[in-house]
């Protein structure tokens, strides 16, 4: 037996990254590619290294056409364009797993003053399920909509979950400082991912003003049981692949990092794909890249009270088409590892 | 049934990866890993990305041991600790596959002056055959000792082979332009691999004095059914894997791209590994980067009546650890593929 | 007495580069600078590494406003641009350096044919110099219109001018591969300047077709005294700055490398910019790097009776800008040195 | 009038740029380069970039030779090694520039602590002068001793420095995440400076452990006027040069972006090598890298009542030589710009 998926807006880098985790998923049949740009191309004449892999052609987005052939979708578009494919998905009751921000924020105030876009498909709002399976595994299972959830996010919430669900730190206190591989900000051209503008460089971007912010408040409160506000600056990697949160909060009480490590190890005993590292080992970028992987490393700053946790993730992976695919094996009831496991390439 | 592996410098670039592509390997089991620096040390420490994926702890090498647990080993150490090692395997008629240069030339006087080592196990010259299965598939499944060739040799020899089989060009006009990523050098420590002096910078080494080069004029040498002489020239580039080769014959007649794509793709109908990309597309490292392909681009330049072919493979995959797996699928029997399918990652 | 000088293109890369190096030389004023993409706008919000440095504001080109302001413009445009501007200013009895390809051919059908594009002042096509001022110096002291030489065949041409002066290559048999760092290609947006694409990456483009072929062939046919053809074969590098060229030839005799360096030696005997490395010293794109250095390094392949030469420029520099100003210098009467002299950074 | 200088560890990075820098400097003598690893060695053969500029052979350190030749000694060498050569540098009444760690700090006992190291001249340590010029130039001009500050503490007390002048933040609440280029660790071997182990990847180090810790501390705790700890996390960015602190305060009144720049367009007005940056715009290390500048780059978050400032220096530089030459003009009554001014690199 095999999942009919379809995946609209599959020349982009979420897109592509997920055929390339489907071409190794036995429980999955890909019957529709879509793409603006490159419709009426083989993707493989677009991305060259699927040749032999994929044999495809990408199509213009037909939606009553493409939901007939599928089960599942998934949509890895720019914000705003989800909206109007999931009524229609929900109204055939067909499965959405969504890879941008259109249905992670419950409150569409919020979504309209972040994204300066109107929410159009308010009334699925209630029903989408933010798909951090980690966190919502059993509200993921039943889901038509899964709204995945943002690269920064996940490296961050997963890098608090224990610490706020146990009440250990003071939420006020939280300072994100993230750091991105230039994939996170996709294939359209720019002069921000222009070769020459990233190579050797580094430097923040949209300081205290990024759209990721309210997402991670809202999971972040959600944990804490009350609302919360975050500093979250992120930076621009001039490296392709990865994500490196480092997570500052205050201790309620004076605790060792063994002691935070253990409530770590107890909390994510059953998750294959977030490892909490030994003491002394810090996480890095390379060790997850490829991976559906989430790293976790604890440091405690006796003299100042504070808890370091540091988070790697792939951004391309777990940060979006990995635990895109994570949220399809537990919709479909597949095991949640499969096409996901295997250590990543190092060096 | 599982073939019982063992690998002798399991803690270097190689080594490592020959781990990572036979822990996708439903056929092997791992039953020994040796390392000098880390003996005592469990791989997964010396090797994070492996964490969750390898238990094993690294042994100092107790060759007598190993052998009686192992019916293959694969040695993936500098050139000259495999000799001692393949005497023992085979008085014990076990199968060893070397990564290293001890049993790619047939003339051990050519080996000594290249590599200014005696060879002390000449009398298995005889038996070892050269493994590039793409040449060598019938004498590789019977072998007891492999050669895996070098990277570079790879690199050109594949895209060279149907040329000089069909008699198409100049055996004595062949000049290698060759660029191989930092790996190639290996995990141990030197200036030339310290990160502030790779990084943005590139340069050629052992100019006309590579020790790749016999092996390259041997194999050429058979294909062409002569001895020849090729100007070879290794550069270093600011990038961890991968190897392009930009290879430059005279045409003995006046032919066509197409005409000569024809004669290779004919050539490799029939090898999974080998990509013969489209008229006007050539090969970028990155595309085959993480995966056992070679992609070949050909190119006719009328003006000069030459022929370009340029050649990518990834250094540690097809030119080290994954053409070793792909010569223990055929040595065992297994289906060549197993564990080296799948799209690189892209970006 | 300082020189009034213009800059027609400012905002790209070599533009920007002649702002940089024209900051430090006491002999020049820059009286305008103008840009379509950015005019209104200072230039250092267009680039604020030059905060504190430049104050001046981008116009639109205003030519015969500028030329009243300048005694010497520089155009640093895309080819089929500098054409106009060039008839012009020699109406005015202005100098024009131009950064461009479109008066470097001396044979306009061949422009024509190489660039696709008409070329509407042919009738100053006799007048133009070829700016490679270690060929030129005499003729460009007295231009009224240089052509500054293409990145690619400044590195070619310095690496081969003493050999085929000497006659002592087989000018048939020369064979370039060259490789470029990104910032060759500009700062306009494109799929192959993505830093996704470009990073980890390296691939062949433009294989026996990238314009710069004839811009070599002539020069070196000059230098050869008679026609030849050439094997050209650029290939993109990871980095942002620099080229290397390995140049392959046939010897007409059986000579060691200390002879050839010794002509070498005695041929740029008087150029600061030129560095024969000693024996055994190879070129690095990094010793290159921000200066107007050419570096060169010779291996004779005994084996083979080629010889290597392995040149290595900063494209943005000697490739161009800083060529451009070493032209700028000649043409005024300046010390040659003038605003280039100082190593570059390491690491 | 030329001041003479010596340079005691010219052969790492510091050293080399030192060089570099100074062969630019009109009013500096080099009288001796000294090397344990290179001596007897020209130093133009160690680093080649320096061919044609430097042709001075690298000594074993003797030193009383050298205080007869040099009127002001730089010592760039590892923490531990300044101290014998401070004592018999002040007790010939020369003076000395150190750019290692032994007398930043001004208790001996946090140094001990901190460096494990006994300190042997703290009869110095009062009259030591920290060299951080935009705070101490007035002390800096009579000093014979100056200990030039880390890298990583330059980015951040510039950083912060008008805020705790001016009593604006909770010195209590700061947080520092730094990033810094692979040359910051110097050019020893070891595997975490190995090329294929720091590019494309990234990571924190030494959190809450590092050893500049102390050194900032006592810097903003002088500006506070009162002790304070902080929290610092230093990360290596898979780059040459640069490092990027964020760096993160409460603010103790409700403040706007454009009221903070004001102070610190005030407190630095004066500064040249201090640019603070438009609002809007944020600091790249590209902007900055081979230059003495140190870019600032300042947002208040009004959401968390945080203001967060962004510093940019090239850890070489203004991070070490670059500050040491500045100071050796302020010793030597120089004007302060001499050999460090002139824009960057761009692209």
């Amino acid at each position: 037996m095999t999942v009919r998926v379809g995946i609209i807006g599959a020349t982009g880098y979420t897109g592509v990254e997920l055929v390339r985790i489907l071409s190794r998923h036995p429980g999955v049949e890909l019957v529709g590619l879509t793409s603006r740009s490159y419709a009426g191309m083989p993707l493989w004449e677009v991305y060259p290294h699927l040749y032999k892999y994929n044999a495809m052609t990408c199509r213009q987005l037909d939606l009553p056409d493409l939901l007939d052939a599928a089960e599942v979708v998934f949509v890895a578009l720019p914000h705003g364009h989800a909206m109007p494919v999931a009524l229609e998905t929900a109204r055939r009751g067909k499965k959405l797993i969504d890879l941008g921000a259109d249905f992670r924020l419950k409150d569409y105030r919020v979504y309209e003053e972040w994204y300066q876009v109107s929410h159009t498909a308010r009334e699925l709002l209630g029903k989408a399920v933010y798909g951090l399976p980690e966190l919502n595994r059993d509200k993921i299972k039943g889901a038509g909509l899964v709204a995945n959830p943002g690269c920064y996010p996940t490296s961050v919430i997963l890098a608090l979950a224990p610490l706020l669900k146990h009440g250990m730190i003071d939420p006020g206190s939280i300072i994100i400082d993230a750091k991105s591989g230039a994939s996170g900000a996709g294939r359209g051209l720019s002069l921000g991912a222009h070769f020459c503008e990233v190579n050797e460089n580094f430097k923040a971007y949209k300081v205290a003003a990024h759209r990721h912010t309210p997402e991670i408040e809202q999971e972040l409160g959600r944990l804490a049981g009350k609302d919360l506000t975050v500093s979250f600056t992120p930076h621009l990697l001039p490296v392709t692949r990865g994500i490196l949160s480092t997570v500052y909060a205050g201790l309620n009480a004076c605790l060792k990092s063994e002691a935070i490590r253990e409530v770590f190890l107890d909390y994510y005993r059953d998750e294959f794909f977030v490892r909490v590292l030994p003491e002394g080992v810090l996480p890095q970028i390379k060790w997850v890249a490829g991976t559906n992987h989430c790293d976790l490393g604890i440091t405690v700053d006796a003299r100042t009270g504070r808890v370091i946790v540091i988070s790697a993730v792939d951004n391309i992976v777990k940060g979006a088409s990995g635990q895109a695919v994570q949220n399809l094996n537990i919709v479909c009831g597949l095991p949640e590892e499969t096409a996901l496991d295997g250590p990543g390439l190092y060096p």
